[in-house]
């Protein structure tokens, strides 16, 4: 299985559009995400987003946050740990924090369910990003499943 | 891939039963709905809502309201746009406003998506329920990936 | 299609992770959990829950709660009526509420289901856990569509 990790931030003018509109920043914005929780297979391959044939049923793991306060920034990540039997995926987000922190937060988790699974971490990958509302933001991040 | 848009409304004797009979009212109550976001593949059909072999796992875009005021009005709505390239869906809710103002604020939504997209409308399909609250009620309006 | 019920309860160092620790002692652990509502198709066999591949995409019908409220007794439910022509399923939780009334409450619901289809009831089986929170707890109860 090819996986990608990506992130996007948008303003928009409602609270779908907005969201959309992240989607859209982050390469995901044109097929239908459907949201699983967190086992990389074996052997998945990292790769770059790709384009996507409208409308496809992709399976993903969703970071997202909004919000309508002017000046509020708003944080989300995903984590991503690989090991030689399988990989495990979190989502974490967060408002008025460091990015830096909402990161570090996720590489912990994503340590501890490597750790109580008993499975020696490869690789680390941590994605995210941050936003400052002026009237209406989204940020996602998001670990998608391409096949 | 065909598509159906449906919307129904019930009463019942707990949330779970009330959202359940308010699926059956749809003509979707016995099936597993798995939630996804909202793109319309390209050449979708547009088709009444047929029957469902029983338990059969169907991709749809869900907008549901409950409420157990009594005298609460709940409405629920879908939007469906399409244009050559492929089409986009948002779904809509609000207790105690007009339906009108429900439908028209999801028409707004999803002419904005395919302003993004660059997209000339050919289509616009809106549907949705109002309900009025006795003890316990729900409406929900669909758009249902029939395969 | 082979269908297993189960649950599981654990506490953890974050939310995430506490979630993620009652899904592994629920067996469910190493698996892409996908949310979907609650029937169960003609002629399912209910069977012990078996070993997944890791990163298997699983469609489910989940009971969770969490708190992280010392001494909050958590608790969740799953009831699963079969039918000769298919069943339903409910999920249902509670904090500082007993066990026995979260399993009767989903009990009552999933047979005012079967009710409202005008099914008989051929058995009814119901699983859930409680936990008493020391510092964050989770407790989840699960119908996993095997296959």
């Amino acid at each position: 299985m090819r996986v990608s990790i990506t992130s996007g931030r948008a303003e928009g003018p409602s609270k779908l559009n907005t969201f959309d509109n992240a989607l859209l920043n982050a390469g995901i914005g044109d097929v239908n995400l459907i949201k699983v929780s967190s086992i990389l297979p074996k052997d998945a391959d990292i790769v770059p987003i790709s384009t996507f044939t409208p409308g496809d049923m992709i399976n993903c793991v969703l970071a997202y946050k909004f919000s309508d306060v002017e000046g509020d920034v708003i944080s989300a990540a995903v984590a991503v740990a690989v090991a030689d039997e399988f990989g495990c995926v979190v989502e974490n987000t967060g408002i008025n924090r460091d990015l830096d922190d909402i990161k570090s937060e996720a590489e912990d988790m994503v340590r501890y369910m490597m750790d109580v699974r008993g499975m020696k971490i490869n690789e680390i990958i941590i994605e995210g990003k941050s936003h400052i509302v002026k009237k209406q933001g989204a940020v996602v991040a998001a670990v998608v499943y391409m096949n």
